[in-house]
This record gives structure tokens, C-alpha cells and sequence, in this order.
């Protein structure tokens, strides 16, 4: 939840003079996203988004982040368009934050999906890899192995406040993993962040993805473990539903089929994946001020969910067939 | 800034089944309010707002809220109307809150209105209390005289914490507000919170009001007041604006023009709704959790005005003409 930057009518009046896009009738602030401020304004043209990135967002990275979502969407991706600024440039700047105005996409993101979402979310992330080929610009994952340690080292000390034992449970796994972490699967521009909130829908169909400030080239495979973390865990008994997982897989292969490496690593990478929101939700965890009107999300949901990976040893565990 | 509950697709498919207003298409939480949460819905027909009422709204007072726009709606005010449910009533129930849908408006609120935006106020707020003749519905004004001194002994103790002095200067003011508040003036339905926050223009045209959770019956001068508080004094100096004011007043008074006693009493009234929401800031500032994230009001803004009021002695002051 979002909107940590209030905008005066009249700076925005000026901002949306370097587009063409008519006239401004209504703008709110939109709870979405947490990185970012979100506004949502209809024009006499219609909806759209203005993002105002905040300082979680490194402005070397916007034209990576912007330049893909104009690279998705001419290869037919349904995902929020950049519109071109009257000078052809992308990025404006807003309340002194760097500002982008995007396509407003229709859709509704599911609080519970079930296993013909995830078959939808399959065939679509499997068409994202496809789709993203090609693209010039590169930009590393911040958030893969290497970024686990510096990240661990700022809530050490006191993960045990979390849970007891997460301390030693943590340094194990994050041994284990900087040791054995695949090398030289088949990577490409990976969405990184694919969790429900972050794909729309209305009725069973998928009709958008958005939030591409996390993506960046990596492990295709790790996209995949990322949705079977994110989408293919019963929400209130946390146990992994079989059923989402094959509804998945399979329609990811049928699109874009996994190499053996790939199926190989797959719990590998998916403990990986499930270390990493770990990390991010202790790290945020630790340093939210008591009483600050924000919720929290749960560290140890993901630490649950890498204790299930640490008992799967092939990918039919997951559901993967044939 | 809102959004306290969050919704599920689910639930709110099963809300909407409740009326007439087409297929879903998008929804998002918005940040306006701080009393309530509010939704942004987009459906086949267009969008429109869902209010889920959060408890500092007491549950009897919602066929007032609602019956209120819905009598000022079809009396030509622009203002949300209530829909109306398959069942005929206006109100059902989302995540265990009371819950409604009303029509979404146009426009842009104003962070820094100038004077035309003023005198559009002044008629918009002319031509309310007029529409609200006849409204059968009544509801006391709680945060009127009686109820300064039970919200003041929430705050008193604490109250220097604020700023020294304010303990003495407050407590000599209630005292004297109590003893000299007006009797006897003309009384009807008044909003009793148009802050420019709740007023929408397109341009300079005022396009609608919105917002009816503080209305009320009281003396209808006292809603002038409010106006002359939250709309004709300089956001940055704090120094009244007779400009303002001026426009202000005689755009209300050509629509409805105050009476003898209304003018005479005017400076008062301003000192009383300066305390009133002096006093209303001041409990939220001093219960507001420290490193809550939200954005305090500064309840100092409004001793400065009172103190302004104190040395007004007749409504020429704020630019009262004729």
C-alpha cells in the first residue's frame, strides 16, 4: 500500500503538459504497489497511471524497467505501455521524483486463485520469457545469491525476535545455497516479482501484468519457482496444493518447454526464491517502526515455504509431469 | 489518507450482486478519506465509488448521510447519489463494515484555491443549504459548542506538549464561547467539513461536492465560517486573505444573502469553528501512535486562525461588503 507523495494540482497540470493525452478531469491516489506512488487520473482520452518512483527505485534503472514494458507490449504482451512524452522521452520528473505516466490496464488481481489461474499465469509468464528476447538493455538481479548475504547480515542479529532458531536455520540454507546454486541454465528477462497482486484478471481470463521494477535478466527457471511460491501455496493452511503446481507447469511448458537442467534445479531454485522474500519481508520486518499503519507482510510464511522445498528432491514434487 | 480494509474479489463480486451497475472490470483502493475506505470500482457501465464505513462512523447516522445526497442530488446539487439496491435500500454490508455505492464525480480538488474557486464555493454552499430545505431527516451537530469541552478534556492535560500556553489560551476560550455562542439563527442542513479536499472544480468551474459524513442540522452562518477557515487564509504565510473572503461572501450572499444577525455573529462563529477543529487535530495529534505513517494536521493552524477571528470585530473584517 502505497501514495507517499502527495501531488499539487498544479504541478501536475504542468507535468501532463509534455503529453498529449487531453484534458485532466480526476486524479487519486491509489493504494498499489510499495515501492512506488500511484496515481490513478482519467483524461478526456481515459484511465491512466502516473508513477512517481521513489527512492527504492534507482533512477539508472528506469529506462531498463520502461524500455521492457515497451518492448513486451510491441510483441503483444498485455502490460502497462510507457506513453512517449511530447520531447520522445519516457521519463519526466514530478514533486522532484523521476515520473512516468503507463497505460491503464482493466483487470482485477485475485486474492485466491485457483489451479485455472495458474494455468493462465503458466501460458502467460511463459510468453513473457518468449516475448522478452531480444531486448537490448540489461540490468543484474540485485535480489539473486549474491544479494542474499549483505541482506542477512542487516537482520542477523535479531532474527531470532522473529522466530527462535531462524538465526541458525537462515545461516545454513544461505550456505547451502551460496554452495550449490545452478550456473549457466538458460536465462533471459525475468519478471522476478510475479505475485498475484501483480496480474489481473476478469472472470478466469488473464488480461494483464504489471510491475516490472524488479525485473531484470536472470534464470528463467527462477521465475517459474518464484510463481510456485507465490501462487501455488493454500493461503491459510500454507501447504503446497499439487494441483495449482501441475496446473502451471504444464501450461508453462506447453509454451515454452523446461530443459532437463532446468527441471532439474527447479527445487533448488525454488528454495532460492523462497530465501529471497524471506530476506526482503525480515529485513522490512525488523525496521518498521512499532505502530507505523502499514502491514506487515509475514517473513516466516517464506520460511515455512523453504522448509517444503529443503523435503522436495525432484520436480515431480511439484506436479511436473511427463 | 485511507484504505483500512482490503477487499477480496470474491467478496466484493458477491456485494455487487446486489445491484444493477454491470460486470466488474478493475478496482483499486484510494487514498481519500480518513474516515472511511474508499474503492475505486470500474465496471461495464462506468466507474463509481464504494464506501465501506469504518467505526468513528456510527451506523444510525447512515440513512442521514445517504438520504442526504440523494435529497440534494435530485434537487440539482452535483453530489454522489447513492445507487440504489436490487431490494430498494441504499446500504449493505462488505468485510463486516456497512458498506455503499455511489456515483463517482468528476474533478479536482484544489490545494491552493484562489479567489474565482472562492466565489464558486460561495454560491455552490448558497445553493446547498437552500436544496436542503425540506430534507425530513434530522441529526444533531456533534462536534458542535456542547461538544468542544468533552473533546478538550481528552486533549487538556497533554495539550502543552503542543505548544506552551495553549492549555491556558484554550480553556479561556471555551469559557468564553460557551457563555456568548448564538442562539437563535437561522438553522438547517449543513455540511460542516467543506474543506477544499471535498469540493471539485474542472478548471474554474466547480464540477461537485462530495463528502456529507459530518452533515448535520446546525445554524447555517456556522458552515460559512468553516469556509472562511479552510478556504480564505494563505496556505504558506497563514495571513487571512480579504480577496478571499471577499469573493467568498458575496457569491454566498447573492444566492442567499445572510441576515442582520448571521453578519453580527460571523466573527464568533469563525473563532468557534476554528476550535472546533483545532480541537479535533489537536486529540488526533496527541493519540496518533509516534512513527504512524500517516500525515498529521497540524492542530497549531488552527489556534493561529482562532486568534486571528479573536481580533475580528465585525464580518467587515473578512470583507463583508454592502
Amino acid at each position: 500500500m502505497a501514495v507517499y507523495t502527495d501531488i499539487t494540482e498544479g504541478a501536475l497540470r504542468g507535468f501532463l503538459e509534455a503529453y498529449d493525452i487531453g484534458r485532466l478531469t480526476a486524479y487519486k491516489g491509489i493504494a498499489e504497489g510499495v515501492e512506488n506512488s500511484n496515481f490513478l487520473l482519467h483524461t478526456t482520452e481515459g484511465p491512466f497511471i502516473l508513477t512517481l518512483y521513489e527512492k527504492r527505485v534507482n533512477p539508472d534503472d528506469l529506462p531498463f524497467f520502461l524500455g521492457l514494458m515497451e518492448h513486451l507490449a510491441a510483441r503483444g504482451i498485455s502490460c502497462p505501455l510507457p506513453l512517449t512524452r511530447r520531447d520522445g522521452t519516457l521519463l519526466g520528473e514530478l514533486a522532484g521524483r523521476p515520473a512516468a505516466i503507463i497505460t491503464f490496464l482493466e483487470g482485477i488481481w485475485l486474492r485466491q486463485p485457483e489451479a485455472p489461474h495458474c494455468a493462465a499465469l503458466g501460458r502467460a509468464l511463459a510468453g513473457l520469457h518468449r516475448a522478452g528476447e531480444g531486448f537490448a538493455l540489461k540490468r543484474a538481479n540485485a535480489l539473486s545469491v549474491e544479494g542474499w548475504r549483505p541482506l542477512w547480515e542487516k537482520a542477523r542479529e535479531r532474527a531470532d525476535e522473529i522466530a527462535e532458531g531462524l538465526r541458525a536455520g537462515i545461516d545454513a540454507e544461505l550456505a547451502f545455497l551460496e554452495r550449490s546454486w545452478p550456473k549457466g541454465l538458460p536465462s533471459g528477462v525475468i519478471h522476478a516479482d510475479l505475485f498475484p497482486d501483480n496480474v489481473f484478471f476478469i472472470g478466469d481470463a488473464l488480461t494483464g501484468i504489471i510491475d516490472f521494477y524488479f525485473a531484470c535478466n536472470d534464470t528463467l527457471a527462477y521465475d517459474v519457482a518464484t510463481c510456485l511460491n507465490a501462487w501455488c501455496f493454500d493461503d491459510k493452511s500454507g501447504v503446497y496444493d499439487a494441483a495449482k503446481g501441475q496446473a502451471f507447469l504444464a501450461a508453462y511448458q506447453a509454451e515454452r518447454p523446461l530443459t532437463p537442467d532446468e527441471v532439474a534445479a527447479l527445487p533448488l531454485l525454488a528454495r532460492g526464491s523462497a530465501l529471497r522474500f524471506f530476506l526482503t519481508r525480515a529485513y522490512d520486518w525488523l525496521s518498521m517502526p512499532p505502530g507505523a499503519l502499514v502491514v506487515k507482510k509475514d517473513p516466516l510464511e517464506y520460511w515455512r515455504k523453504l522448509r517444503f522445498h529443503q523435503t522436495i528432491e525432484t520436480a515431480e514434487g511439484y506436479g511436473l509431469t511427463g
